[in-house]
């Protein structure tokens, strides 16, 4: 029976619970897996809400109303072309496709061309939130052609968080693959968060000494503040967690060191550079991520190259405590204005005219870097469209002027300790960079153009020079 | 007549002067250039060497023996592809064709195994030295087939620049797109290098207050000692200069603080996140330059983000000074360090095999970062081939311990300063990571499974664990 208002593919933990998530509010969902068990296992166990497995895709498409709505959650890459391939001769022109998964925006622009030529429409939809969010709301971030977004308006609204004044968390983002390239920088801006979080850790482990019980009080008292989000409040959940697994104490100690990747954070710092942005914290939260991967070679390097002489903490802690809640805030608005000038950059690049604004907006709830700070960034670029720089609205101005001692002071005691601050010294370098009338990058420029003849500007004329540099 | 050793395509700065070291070491060269006039004036400006030219391909190509060899010095990118469709039918089987210009190592192995098909060979050959090391002597990084090597192993060693041990600067990097890797990694370690001085220029400039004159004496004094280097003599000139465009004082003072680039510092950068290859200081050095390219809105910036309060250097300037020339040798040792570990990852993933002392060793003249440094790298090599990271050796790995407090005062004091120093906290903070047993890295692990059930490892034991962190 050709009723079903959407059919899912792909019934991994996120399908699944997006499926469930879109009958919980009404709406009639036909799904269908590779593996015919899953698909009869997760229908069984859901007799109860309106959704139909499939053991074909035939069957599938045929369970669906007209025009067809389709949303892949499927890995991305290969798997994405290959259902693809499989849909093209079971739809009807005016159909519409949707991949929900981590693509590449280029492969989503690839996709939505080919299509287009078929007269199949495709959308690329950034899903953020994880598990809980797929179930309960989660953050997205549609792209593609405005009328096959509005084929699907409402049933996002339906099922995406809400903010905190009520507001569903989607918006139209842009054409062709402005949706996956707005979550591949959410979650580029993810990394780089994490990365800071796991810094400020490592300093009040490190150098103040904090049990993780202080530790878990630390970062829940820095969620009652401008830092209230989601990763602080899962932070000092964590830390809190005592191990089940056959350790002592708790989890967090008892957990590898290295930090794995899925690819996203990579591509956005790859993007960057391609684009001439600079997102160097970013790329320093892949690049530490990078580092950790080197266990071994860290476990023999620990023994060979040596550490500054032990560092005695004399300060007085609660003092330093919040210079690190400082420090962490200041490094992360450096870190979400890079973010959002990549946005703005690629806007330009590639058409999209990106709504920085309802960008924030829709990160404030659903996803992974949800926070407070998204509603003052929202407000941010309600008040400016055309802000140049995250860091010079007044607000987060403003915090910057008041907090930079602290951050200095931090980031130079953990430079002292021997603790490594890749990401909040980029953030530091970031501000101090972008506030510096004059940079050194001239005698960059005579360099090149002494040893390579590749000329240089003046300050005092238009024009380009090149010198004799011989005295 | 047939009866040139070598043909030479693209007669702008770095092919004349190829074309001329090739001549003056006794090799009858045939030239040609898509513009006839440079052609006609290049070789009446040369009547005394043995330099034909040609006004059209086939003409060029009637002027070699055979097998033929051909040295392309074009653009990299299409034009290279448009040469080589044009040359390809005048050529014959086991003819021969090199491009030295700065290829992506990419493009080289697709245009090898294009020729290939056709019975044509093709080698890629980085080369380093700017003008004068074209005419004097490059350094030379060819790669792809040994015996399309073969072939021009003599011309090579002849044109290359020399070792302070007489042994020219040229070896067989390996196969496909070798060569060309090599030059792409010995470019991004030349921008850290850059960069890396021209943060020691602004620290002495900014925070120590050094005049022109001052600087010119102090990198004069550094070149005498363990940091003797290209860069590092050159820099001393540079500051030297007198402005004669109608500045006061020295030219640098009068040069734009812009940075530009050709992209393979940002090649090095990308594929070394493709690699999983940690480049931390080569990516802030890629950074700084992008972020000395937004000089109209760092000019803005500077009225409104705040700076710290004036800094009053007080201590003692010969000291800071020598603090300065240390963390500069330590934050150079890292950054060999980094593009060293991502020639050894590439010889792994791409199956090149790229000796590393060797490489090291014809990086000793000809090329930007020749230096003394390099020959204390290409011990090391010799030393222990597969040292897992060059600050591992026993002459960095001293350096680095008894350097390593001034390294840290000297950072330490640039962030209170609001000197930004991206590239010296980068290289600062990956000997950190890369000598810390543990890493903070535990709490991302944790917070990937708590919100996205990534799972993690633990450190007491085997396997792959999923925690539920409900509490």
């Amino acid at each position: 029976m050709a009723e079903h208002d959407i059919g899912l593919i792909g019934l991994a933990v996120m399908g699944q619970n997006l499926a469930l998530n879109m009958a919980h509010k009404g709406y009639r969902v036909a799904v269908y897996n590779r593996s015919a068990e899953t698909t009869e296992q997760f229908t069984a166990r859901h007799a109860d809400q309106p959704i139909a497995g499939a053991h074909s895709l035939p069957e599938f498409v045929a369970l669906l109303r007209k025009p067809r709505i389709i949303l892949l959650m499927v890995k991305a890459g290969a798997p994405v072309d290959s259902v693809i391939d499989q849909l093209i001769p079971l739809l009807e022109t005016g159909d519409l496709i949707i991949d929900g998964g981590n693509s590449h925006f280029e492969d989503t622009e690839r996709r939505e061309a080919r299509l287009a030529a078929l007269g199949i429409r495709f959308l690329g939809v950034g899903v953020s939130g994880g598990e809980e969010g797929a179930l309960h709301g989660p953050s997205l971030m549609p792209g593609g052609a405005p009328e096959a977004y509005a084929l699907i308006e409402a049933l996002l609204k339906a099922i995406a968080a809400k903010a905190p004044d009520g507001a569903p968390c989607v918006a139209y983002l842009g054409r062709g693959g402005a949706g996956h390239y707005v979550k591949m920088v959410h979650n580029g801006i993810e990394y780089g968060d994490m990365q800071l979080i796991a810094e400020s850790y490592d300093i009040l482990k490190r150098v103040v000494g904090l049990s993780n019980a202080e530790l878990a009080d630390v970062f829940a008292a820095w969620n009652q503040g401008e830092l209230d989000s989601f990763l602080i409040e899962i932070t000092a959940q964590i830390f809190r967690k005592a191990d089940d697994g056959g350790g002592a104490g708790e989890l967090i100690d008892h957990i590898l060191d290295v930090a794995e990747q899925k690819g996203t954070g990579k591509w956005t710092s790859q993007n960057a550079l391609d684009l001439g942005v600079p997102t160097p914290t970013l790329s320093a939260a892949v690049e530490a991520r990078l580092i950790s991967a080197l266990k071994a070679e860290r476990h023999a390097a620990a023994q060979s190259l040596s550490a500054p002489p032990p560092f005695a903490f004399t300060g007085e802690r609660a003092a330093f405590i919040e210079a690190v809640r400082r420090a962490l805030y200041c490094s992360k608005v450096a870190a979400y204005a890079q973010g959002m000038a990549l946005l703005s950059a690629a806007s330009r690049e590639y058409g999209y005219a990106i709504p920085l604004d309802q960008t924030a907006a829709i990160w404030r709830a659903g996803c992974i870097i949800r926070a407070r700070f998204l509603s003052d960034i929202t407000r941010a670029y309600q008040a400016e469209p055309h802000l140049a720089n995250l860091m010079l609205a007044e607000q987060f101005r403003a915090a910057l002027s008041a907090y930079q001692a602290d951050w200095r002071a931090v980031v130079a005691t953990a430079i002292r300790a021997g603790v490594p601050t890749p990401a909040f010294s980029a953030s530091l370098a970031y501000y101090d960079s972008y506030r510096s009338e004059r940079l050194p990058a001239n005698l960059i420029q005579a360099q090149r153009d002494l040893f390579g003849a590749h000329t240089f500007q003046r300050t005092d004329r238009e024009g380009t020079f090149h010198a004799d540099w011989s005295l």
